[in-house]
């Protein structure tokens, strides 16, 4: 699924060479889209334009995964190749996307995403370079809160104008609508769990990270993609229910790797800082395994490093140790093996053609094995 | 437009007593959108529902001048008495306001609204009160990013649930989208202003506070609520151009109003500190004109104080002062009287019945002469 793989694959693989043709498809439209809205801000005035360019900036990089998730939903219920509904519904997907990331890095204080800086550190830090007047950080939030409203509002804006297909009370607008609300729920009981979870029911963390897993990734970014594109074309309750039963174990174990990652990845291959998630004090399920199972100092030793940024790499690396040795990275890793066989399984009895099934089953591969 | 005021009014006049009974129906309406959320919340988690239960509490409250100047909007370009799709958009627009409101209040770091505290605040105090772990004021402000995120998601989702006239391609629809990117490149511009203001070219000061005030505010809180109600009733060109006229130099003076009351306002009325807007160091025209006319000294003065948030009693008493001498308040004032006879003006000729354009007098007699 990384953008270094495709092409390699592509001209061999009939599939890898329609999803390079779909990628391609979806950058110019998304160019287009974004293209319109600055004519919009340049009316306002040419001032404003950057709060779209941060947009832009952030928008047109990443993995495309929820839009090739959302292209092969389409095609598997019977989507025209290279569809243009399924182009404008990946933009909406993309920037949606874009827009959590605005969000979240201001929430999660991350200075740095997909290897440049944040859009909140961006303006923070022409601030800086300009010499402006007063709190350059709090302008940095400031704008970032804003281009990120306007990056949500655009997600819609391009959803709709997918149109009859995307209208009211069809089931793509349905599943739309609920990912949205699905997922800012989940962000808040993500947030809500960094500032309670120290002495809230410790015997059911587990329980509530793997609740909060599902609602802030695992359904928004994989279920639902998957889903929306098959709405879009048509797909049948029975299809979608087994889109589902694919697509949620995988987006558990998705999200999985990703915690996972968050503490033992590679900065060279993340772009993020090493063990930054233990830095932001996420309360993931393999923290929660860790809590669990640890003995009275480690736990300890994890409540007092958890959610403090000024960590070192020494402390980092104690932490990393106790995870291992508590057994919490193991039982981690076993939970992605069950949820991935669960999906892989599913996937193989699912009622689509050939050409999708390998698509997904490479998307699959993609998000359970990455480094990044 | 007050709504101590409406209760008096109705019975006797029938466009009052209609307006009091379009409100009715718009605090049901939005309380069966919001209790259909609910559920959402609720199949997510229980301890996600305050997140909702925030933006709840702040929707059901303010003045509805948006929902109201869009029912307006429908009934002078023939819409039924009391119609669905605009009672389902006044709702919409209420909840974006409230949305812009979340993540304003952020923005200018405002601990009250509405005489309440500010959705931030509201969960900086539950995380004091229930004695959290972490920083209470950083989960204050992230919860609000969300609530705010999904106030706007919300909006969105109400104005589509309208139908077909609020659907792709549809000038109601157009209208509503322009609105937002608008709005959101006008506080942009507005932030942009604080932080860069003083050093660039003074001399165009008062036409850059001209242009922030038409996109963050006169466009947005009147010029478009009226077009989209006229648009959903299927409005010719003509009389959506003719709204203009009457809306945006209305919409002007409002801006201007609130510009002098977040200066000379009581705080026993405005429910904010007295003097908020120049804590928050907010450049308004009223300010650039001060800049302009006032004494070296006297601009030093300004400029030191504006956007200090320890800003005392005394300091705003100084700069209030400073402000009536340079003729900055009459100036403001001579401009609000100048805009407002435009407004009505256009107003007399306006091709509504009789009972619209006098709803609109009394909302638009409240707009510039509020208090609040």
């Amino acid at each position: 699924m990384s953008q270094a793989q495709a092409p390699t694959a592509a001209g061999t693989d009939p599939a890898a060479s329609e999803q390079d043709a779909y990628r391609k498809k979806l950058a110019a439209d998304l160019e287009d889209f974004l293209g319109r809205q600055r004519e919009v801000l340049e009316d306002v005035s040419e001032e404003s334009v950057p709060l779209l360019g941060a947009v832009h900036s952030l928008a047109k990089g990443g993995k495309r995964m929820r839009a090739l998730l959302n292209y092969w939903g389409w095609r598997g219920a019977g989507g025209d190749v290279l569809g243009a509904p399924a182009v404008r519904s990946g933009v909406a997907l993309e920037l949606f996307q874009s827009a959590a990331l605005i969000h979240d890095d201001i929430i999660d204080r991350s200075d740095t995403r997909r290897g440049a800086p944040s859009v909140h550190r961006h303006f923070a830090n022409r601030h800086a370079e300009a010499a402006w007047f007063l709190d350059g950080s709090h302008f940095g939030s400031s704008a970032a809160i804003l281009a990120g409203d306007l990056c949500l509002a655009l997600s819609e804006e391009a959803f709709t104008s997918v149109g009859d297909r995307a209208g009211y009370a069809t089931r793509a607008r349905a599943l739309f609508n609920r990912m949205r609300t699905e997922v800012m729920a989940g962000q808040y009981l993500d947030i809500l769990e960094e500032v309670v979870g120290p002495g809230h029911e410790p015997e059911r963390a587990v329980v509530r990270a793997r609740n909060i897993l599902r609602y802030k990734s695992a359904k928004y970014s994989i279920e639902h993609p998957l889903a929306i594109g098959g709405a879009l074309a048509g797909a049948s309750d029975e299809l979608l229910a087994a889109y589902s039963a694919f697509s949620l174990p995988l987006g558990e174990a998705f999200q999985l790797r990703d915690d996972v990652l968050g503490v033992f990845g590679d900065p060279e291959v993340t772009g993020k800082p090493a063990g930054d998630d233990l830095r932001e004090g996420k309360r993931t399920v393999m923290i929660a395994y860790a809590l669990s199972a640890a003995s009275d100092a480690a736990r300890r030793e994890i409540t007092a490093g958890l959610g403090r940024p000024d960590l070192g790499d020494d402390a980092v690396a104690s932490l990393r140790q106790i995870i291992k040795e508590s057994g919490a990275l193991a039982t981690t890793e076993a939970l992605i093996a069950e949820h991935t066989e669960q999906a892989f399984s599913t996937l193989a009895e699912l009622a689509v053609d050939e050409q999708t099934r390998s698509a997904l089953k490479s998307l699959a591969h993609a998000a359970v094995t990455r480094t990044a």
